[in-house]
């Protein structure tokens, strides 16, 4: 067979890259239980009409067809997203959860994009959702984009960065006190902000949302506005624009900014920023967008915001807020580009080494030991000359080498090399154990790495 | 939308129940890794020409199709084990891996299968895999049976269960002393005693496999012997059949059962059992299987061997030897009969109550003392009679409900009740944890379940 070649759009890490998504997947998954988030997984398969019943056929669905079916596809395609999936798996079991339910959801979603730079067609998102029957009170809102933020910041090898919150309500609200008839338009030209010209959106707002000039400017105005506290409020009202929608969106606005003040810090931020509006999506009230920082050419790494009706059976709708980390938009670009790396590609602390092949026995049970103890632990796949045995070491980054040593007598006796110093002290296998960061696989950074 | 049902063949558990995936995903991947076996994520897709490059157009296998794709299918389908990728990974990525390179993966496999009672159309595989470049010492095979068997062992929820282990060299060493001619023929018609009557099969060998009556007849009675110990080989010896490759299957046989015996127990058996052949697959030496007590009509839910040639590039072979644990027929059944589930479908061990709204955010601080001591906490979602919060509580299996007493002076204290109890205690929440396995949910089997 000849060497095959990498898929465009579906990375794949090696060993010790792996480390890297492993570990952020456990400090993420960790945070959201602490706070009584549950897991679910769901299927990778939805009903076609599923996937496409908000009318997102402009999606790259992957439709699948049996190998041996001539007649068709199978009705099914790949879930784009997490939380198509969420709606209907809430619809599904609607009986048997309790609302309002919490659930977190790390998965991987595809979509059938051309082959191109930066474009992934295999993926891993991480999302949490709350979502209410009928009703939902506001202040899951400001717990959703708390509970991510704590999550994010626990990840210490990832720069800062910044969670940018804004509230469809303040945001039409204030469209509608201008005197804008089609408020979506105005929204949609202004979400373009970050890639038109402000004179070009200016024009836009004139020629295709119906606005006259100073209505435009008050629309471009209120976009400039962001503070990482409540002076937002004043900053907008300032403006003179009055409507009850925009006071509600405000009031909503400033309770997530100091509801999440507890999680912020030197290069973690939470800042209302009056530009952010996530364009197409169907969100009712706050929205969520995040940048790394350093890194704001990859986007939003995390988005989402409160959907008044995630689902609706006829008989009740369910009301969700959720934030969808893109863990691979992440982090195969701070891998790829070598921020980020694993200490090592095996999870081995310790090899245990073998002089002779008759003593292997002897060494699967000493490494037995070492295991009870929680130290990861591999016996050497061959005898070999000790020099050989720390060279296999050296090779997968394992940093200890034990060994055994009998003497005259008869008496064995364990000795443990860190192969890094190059010290090498007795030990007692059933309670000696390597120093705790040796332990596992660490993350280690660009600084660290070079 | 009306009420979703479930897609036949795709199966998803509910949040109680994922508790014990988690948890025997967990538990499984955490022996692994102490075992030095590292972990790898592969894509979800291969090209076509790589799921079929064994010839194994009968695999029912979903191709994929771009949804806005007219010309035909995109070349890749979803992969139906975890071995095809594995192979492809490790020939793709061989000039950046270390061997013997031992590497454990719990992923999801699909399988075109036409909807039916019992047949998974997406299923969880949890695989490990030792993989040499050229060579690969036969103590590997011992290896990875003692790595599954601990692993299952842990599993203390699971019924007790019997690996059954045999070696291909040992067979086919067998039919040559016997005289077969065409030994692959002998052992796929012996692969049917599970099947078919005796004396079926024992027709068959004599039509199909060109054996006369007494050759059939010694090849039947080599499928009856079994043995916890080395007590086999006598026991095939007896049957007066030489061959110098029955000898070689015969000490990797006794090697294998022999250095097995430190994981066996009482409900956990490692056999030498000689009528296990794997009919189809590619084995080269030792092939397993797994019955679980009292479940043996789920098939074997763990299967694997030793092959000479994983994968080859023309330069390099690449012998393995590996087993595959099928996670989700193993835990779907065991789960939907009420066998196992999750002791409560939150994380959450404490539910802090709330008297009124306004105070949510000195609830939140205490939540967050509680975390901060690795508490899994939520804070009531409204504020309610003490009584509507301990009926919350109860619906959702958290253990304790926290609530704040003020006393006249306006000093706050805090009392921990425990649901089921009734007791209720004084606690600082700076310092309070409750009981360990109220930390968490825990598996829970029918006993504990009635």
């Amino acid at each position: 067979m000849a060497k095959p070649t990498p898929l465009s759009g579906f990375p794949e890490f090696l060993p010790a890259d792996r480390v890297v998504e492993q570990q952020v997947i456990a400090t993420l998954s960790r945070t959201f239980e602490l706070h009584g988030f549950g897991n679910i997984e769901t299927r990778a398969v939805e009903p076609m009409d599923q996937l496409l019943r908000k009318g997102e056929t402009s999606k790259e669905v992957y439709v699948l067809k049996r190998l041996h079916d001539t007649d068709g596809d199978a009705g099914m395609g790949l879930h784009f997203d997490l939380t198509v999936p969420f709606a209907r798996y809430v619809m599904e079991n609607a009986g048997k959860l309790e609302f309002p339910f919490r659930r977190w959801q790390i998965q991987k979603v595809w979509r059938g994009e051309r082959p191109q730079e930066g474009r992934f067609r295999e993926f891993t998102q991480a999302d949490i959702d709350i979502v209410g029957r009928d009703v939902l009170p506001f202040h899951h809102d400001v717990e959703v984009a708390r509970v991510m933020v704590e999550a994010l910041s626990q990840l210490e090898f990832l720069p800062g960065f910044r969670l940018q919150v804004n509230n469809r309500k303040l945001i039409q609200g204030f469209y509608e006190g201008v005197g804008a008839t089609d408020t979506d338009k105005v929204m949609q030209v202004i979400d373009k902000l970050d890639k038109l010209p402000v004179e070009k959106v200016r024009e836009l707002l004139q020629t295709d949302a119906g606005l006259d000039e100073k209505q435009a400017d008050l629309c471009l105005q209120l976009a400039t506005i962001e503070s990482e506290d409540a002076s937002f409020v004043d900053a907008v009202r300032a403006l003179g624009v009055e409507s009850e929608l925009l006071e509600e969106g405000l009031a909503e606005l400033a309770a997530v900014v100091a509801g999440c003040a507890p999680v912020t810090s030197e290069t973690v931020k939470v800042v209302a920023d009056l530009k952010i509006a996530r364009g197409l999506d169907y969100y009712t009230g706050t929205v969520f967008e995040t940048r790394l920082t350093g890194f704001e050419s990859l986007g939003s790494i995390c988005s989402g915001g409160r959907y008044d009706a995630l689902a609706s059976d006829g008989r009740f709708t369910y009301p969700g807020v959720g934030i969808s980390l893109g863990l691979s938009r992440l982090l195969v670009p701070l891998v790829q580009k070598g921020h980020l790396g694993g200490s090592r590609p095996v999870p081995s602390a310790v090899l245990v080494a073998l002089n002779e092949e008759g003593a292997r026995p002897a060494a699967d049970a000493v490494a037995q030991q070492l295991r009870s103890s929680g130290v990861p632990t591999e016996v050497a796949a061959k005898a070999d000359k000790f020099g050989k045995q720390i060279r296999y070491a050296e090779k997968r980054g394992i940093p200890f080498v034990l060994f055994a040593r009998t003497d005259e007598a008869g008496t064995t006796t364990y000795e443990a090399k860190d192969i890094r110093s190059g010290e090498q002290v007795s030990v007692d296998p059933a309670t000696w154990t390597p120093p705790t960061t040796d332990l596992t696989p660490q993350v280690i950074t660009k600084e660290q790495l070079s």
